[in-house]
């Protein structure tokens, strides 16, 4: 099917006349993405007219982030609907791209959204690349909104620990949900400093958090993940800022391994934790003592670099996510403003129009 | 001059037949020693009849761990003695042994009460063999000792989490300062399964812990530094023990960075913390807040088995130690028996004698 996709260029092309880092871009009719397994000693960039590619991409982790997904998926549907021959072909490509990573509820959304779009009755091609279009921007908009209410939070000279990577590369290209505030601090002139939580076992934080902060000038220190303590016990953090991969309804928070006890230590030390978050991850339907963090491959865990860090035949567990308690959460910063206890009856508030 | 070393033979020869793993030990007159930096792929014993070779071995980490470093002092203390042409010359020897790690209070004491008795009037080669044999007895009676007053904190089925490395290889030979508990455990009867923190950046606890214990037959589990806090949690650990780095006289304790967070996670989850401590390690007389954690150079948290796990010129800051305050550690565990709070008065009473 013939589709317009001027204006999808355009907005990109814009991306990156505006400094963004975009993980997912269109170009020439090619849908190009960042390699993010190769960061940061590689900035590889593959490109495509397959939304087949697109959902290879997803599955190896070439592009990962919950922001990313679901604009990769909003690509990869455009695409579909470029080759399509019939409307079957779309819902087989949308159910494909739902199915590369079960758990994001991002993926599953944007793709049964513009599917309804594809399936709409005198849809023509345009009004299909609107619909994509449309998902871009307030993807985009969602970031940039949380930077500008999580700015106040910080303070001038302030000293920020974050852990694991939430930031452009996993979002639309501003700054995901935890580093769109540093940003928009940095932006604003403020001077910050931001402690990075390496995130073992596969270093998002020293290999892909610190990549991005070197390219927006702000300056960073890479600590191991129990380091953070120590840190604030010498005053030395003013505040945690980390992402979330889900918040619960009672204001629970699961997130990377090690964020957990990062808010221990801030709840110990009187530093303040705070969340970046949206509609996207926050989930007001699950009940919140049924859910189980994902366990890994042990391999994950042991092998560094290709070599084996323990004993042959040496058993490891690799928990990937851990829960956070809502009473060592101060604030969430969402794209709608920020969230402060009690949570479970403030998230409804605030979100409740988005349970199907 | 001339030293009997029979008695030191048999009872190294003992250690083996008792199945206990000296990191240092004395056969055919020279010291042998296993070289800790290779474990676990590699098992590589070095012998040398050179005390030089001993402070050699120290000072490049073949040989690490308070314990492991006493003895290590008193075997390069008899082979000083008897290559010695001179008290001038075991003097020399003292100083450097001394030397070769600033912090390490134990091998300031070793050298120094050897240097005495090798000075002493009337000394010869089977007293100042005795002086050396008294301090191996003694720090292996102290690990027995440590292990026989943790065993009753331990239940039978009991999950422990240990962190970094502070084992028989650490030590002279039972179990450290942390895991003979755990081995008194074990060899009493009880079941036990240990939760390994790999500790970063040295991997001390998948690398060495794991090894140790599976020459115990011990089950474990090695998990990320980050993810205790998640287990304790789902209650899936009953006690954390570790080692220690330094006791101060209010009961603060400095050990290998990690420490901290795994006790703020273990008192918000009920869960016993317990460190492993001697009087070797016991300073009752600096002031505690005048303590700073030892900071290295960032290159070895960033670079991982040859590969830089981050941007070039990225900045990185590691601080190896961490203080954990008094108030989170339920007990010490010593080789005079279990330590409660007020610290501060009770680690005067059992341990003041000790003041030089």
């Amino acid at each position: 099917m013939i589709v317009n996709t001027a204006s999808i260029e355009k907005f990109c092309q814009d991306l990156f006349e505006e400094k963004l880092m975009p993980p997912v871009w269109l170009k020439c009719g090619e849908v190009h993405f960042v390699d993010q397994r190769r960061l940061p000693h590689a900035y590889v960039i593959h490109s495509t007219k397959s939304a087949h590619d697109i959902g290879d991409a997803i599955s190896a982790m070439i592009i990962r982030g919950s922001g990313a997904l679901g604009i990769s998926a909003a690509y990869g549907m455009l695409l579909a609907y470029a080759n399509a021959q019939s409307i079957g072909d779309v819902r087989h490509t949308a159910e494909r791209l739902a199915s590369t990573r079960p758990m994001a509820k991002n993926l599953v959304e944007t793709t049964q959204r513009l599917l309804t779009a594809a399936d709409a009755k005198d849809v023509n091609g345009r009004d299909f690349s609107n619909a994509v279009l449309d998902i871009l921007i307030e993807q985009l908009e969602m970031e940039r909104s949380i930077g500008r209410f999580g700015n106040p939070l910080i303070r001038d000279g302030a000293q920020i620990l974050t852990h694991c990577h939430s930031g452009a590369l996993a979002g639309s290209g501003y700054g995901g949900r935890a580093i769109s505030s540093i940003r928009c601090a940095h932006e604003s002139g403020k001077k910050v400093f931001v402690y990075i939580s390496e995130t073992r076992p596969y270093f998002q934080g020293s290999r892909i958090t610190a990549f991005e902060l070197d390219k927006l000038h702000i300056p960073y220190s890479i600590i191991s993940d129990g380091m953070s303590g120590q840190l604030m016990q010498e005053d030395r953090i003013d505040c945690v800022i980390v992402g979330s991969d889900r918040v619960m309804q009672n204001g629970d928070l699961f997130n990377k391994a090690g964020t957990y006890m990062h808010a221990l230590a801030a709840h110990a030390n009187d530093v303040p934790f705070y969340v970046g978050t949206s509609a996207h991850t926050i989930d007001l339907v699950t009940d919140p003592t049924s859910v189980k963090p994902e366990v890994r491959p042990a391999g994950e865990l042991i092998m560094v670099n290709g070599v084996k860090m323990a004993p042959d035949h040496a058993d490891a567990l690799y928990i990937s996510f851990d829960r956070t308690p809502a009473r060592l959460i101060n604030a969430y910063i969402t794209e709608k403003g920020i969230i402060q206890p009690p949570y479970d009856t403030v998230l409804r508030r605030v979100f409740g129009s988005n349970i199907s």
